[in-house]
């Protein structure tokens, strides 16, 4: 792994998060630890290489560590395209973080499609199919940009013109391939004139919000104000919002969500004032195996994160602490979950199979 | 204002937030901005260097910001016991800070006793106003303590042995004279050998609770884990911890209760995990002329509070911000709330009367 600044031409303005340069058989990875104020451009050359950067969230956001770790096992075959390589590289990928569902998705389609290869071209296999999700989780995010802005500001949208949005933690081009899911959503109805503003909450511990969504809101023009977490139920209550949109790390089969911790406080607040809380995510997120919110593993992360921000010590040095970087919000709190195979409304366990019908790997 | 450091024996252990010194006749307060990194110690000689000190939140908690404001008039008595400076510096105290009303309750009160001050010794009569003022806060945080640990634990409390509280912000000795409000009430309970555990939020943006409460916790031995604000709801759903615990900055006739941002996400939590949400405060806290929360203002603060933690910024520099100091929990989240006089439960008018019937200017 070895960092190197990228040419300034192409930080400013079209950023990529994640690119695969096949001629030098490398992934590039913009290192979202140091944004805004370092645009660094990872070069990653193995899987064990990816998954470290997936674990110290330099790539991050759950389509986008799927398509990361496709492209760890391709770049692994690369150099020793065995079977063996093969499983235990995708075992170590898939162990990078628990929750997100698109990790195991992803690795799990490349490595079948390595082990499936005719004469042994694992290397060959394995690539092919690391562009095949890269490219699904694109076309996926503007299929979700479209469907949710049709649902806000449709013909029969669910919001009156120029609605002002909350969004939480970052669910955009730097969470996902493409435009991202929630953010992309933001950023069609920014397109189409139709968005009155965006809160977006600073999404400690990590600061993904302040640091990300407010990055991407400044370079797609789209006014913005920005709140610590805590302020987000107020916010709402105040009026301050029209609907809350997030993105999602694993949804249930019985629809429930698990999203960056806070979601479902926000969710609690959403109700109360009685505003939509919307969902944006490819169907890759749906774990249709994991039955409800109960089942799904919440990733509990190092007590250093809540103790610091930016580097700054914020308490006293051995204060214990709890992190955990998930919660679940119950299918029953959530108004829609927009997919690039359609819209599941209200969300239950029959809208979630309908959308997942017919997608890959069904 | 010039800061000192303080003799080490004054500040380890026994800390003392606020002190009037009246040999010297100066007012000595710790600069809470610092802590837990540095204890400093504010000698403030003048009506306009508390108030400063409290706009910068040097000075903060509802009950302490009140009893500064009452020698802080005492001290710009004694180099001109006038009428007419008496009235300026009451207004220029009154003005710090909007929300809290036992800014003005303390403050009128010094004013009063000074201009009713038989001979013109308008000096002698507030510095006397100003410490029962002080000897008030002081009983009174005393009898929260006792009242609260009743009712959470008492022969009939509301909760099992040994509960786990959550609290938010800081509502202790720091917030308060004496031991505090909602912290007075878990020291309390810590001192019966009743208390399991606490958890406590940070608190963004000032990291009142990481800062401050994590500190008084530490001091009184308290177990405790430290939460970023947007795991709170999530902790509460998930039966980490049996009731949640917060002071008071302003509690309307109808009891609707304004107090650190993020207190009214946690009453959404705590009502749908069906655990209770006790607010503590004296009954100077409590604001008759004000008959619901819709009337209470809403102090908002710099976008720089949220822009920086620990003097680093967080996010792009020029940011726009929304930064609400405090929220409004309606009386109908609020499980109880205690005070010196008694434990007004359910919270209505009617329960809100009776705590402050025969209470000093009613």
């Amino acid at each position: 792994m070895i960092p190197t600044e990228p040419p300034a031409a192409r930080v400013q303005g079209s950023f990529e998060p994640l690119r695969f340069d096949g001629a030098a058989g490398v992934l590039l990875a913009l290192d979202q630890t140091l944004l805004p104020d370092r645009t660094l451009v990872l070069e990653l050359r193995s899987a064990e290489a990816v998954a470290e950067a997936i674990e110290r969230l330099a790539i991050r956001g759950a389509p986008m560590i799927g398509a990361a770790a496709a492209y760890g096992l391709a770049v692994e075959l690369a150099s020793d395209p065995s079977p063996a390589r093969a499983r235990s590289a995708a075992a170590r990928l898939r162990s990078a973080r628990p929750t997100a569902v698109n990790l195991a998705y992803a690795v799990d389609r490349v490595l079948a499609a390595a082990l499936a290869a005719p004469g042994g071209e694992l290397a060959e296999a394995s690539l092919a199919e690391a562009e095949a999700v890269h490219a699904d989780e694109l076309s996926a995010s503007a299929a979700i940009a479209t469907a949710g802005a049709d649902l806000l500001v449709g013909a029969e949208g669910l919001l009156g013109p120029e609605p002002r949005l909350m969004t939480h933690c970052n669910a955009g081009a730097l969470a996902a391939p493409g435009g991202g899911t929630a953010l992309a959503v933001l950023a069609e109805l920014h397109r189409r004139g139709a968005l009155g503003g965006v809160i977006a909450t600073e999404s400690r511990p990590l600061l993904q919000g302040g640091r990300l969504t407010v990055y991407e809101l400044a370079q797609l023009g789209i006014p913005h104000q920005l709140i610590v977490d805590s302020a987000a139920a107020w916010m709402i209550a105040s009026g301050a919002v029209d609907a809350v949109i997030v993105g999602c790390d694993r949804v249930a089969a019985s629809g429930d969500v698990a999203n960056k911790i806070g979601t479902y406080g926000l969710s609690l607040a959403a109700a109360a004032a009685g505003i939509p809380l919307i969902v944006a995510g490819p169907t890759s997120t749906i774990d249709l195996d994991c039955p409800s919110g109960e089942a799904i593993v919440i990733e509990e992360r190092s007590a250093d994160e809540v103790r610091h921000a930016a580097g700054r010590l914020l308490t006293l040095a051995d204060t214990p602490c709890r992190n955990p970087a998930f919660d679940v919000t119950p299918a029953a709190l959530v108004s829609a979950l927009v997919t690039e195979r359609g819209v599941a409304r209200p969300v239950s366990r029959a809208t979630i199979a309908a959308v997942c019908q017919g997608r890959r790997g069904n």
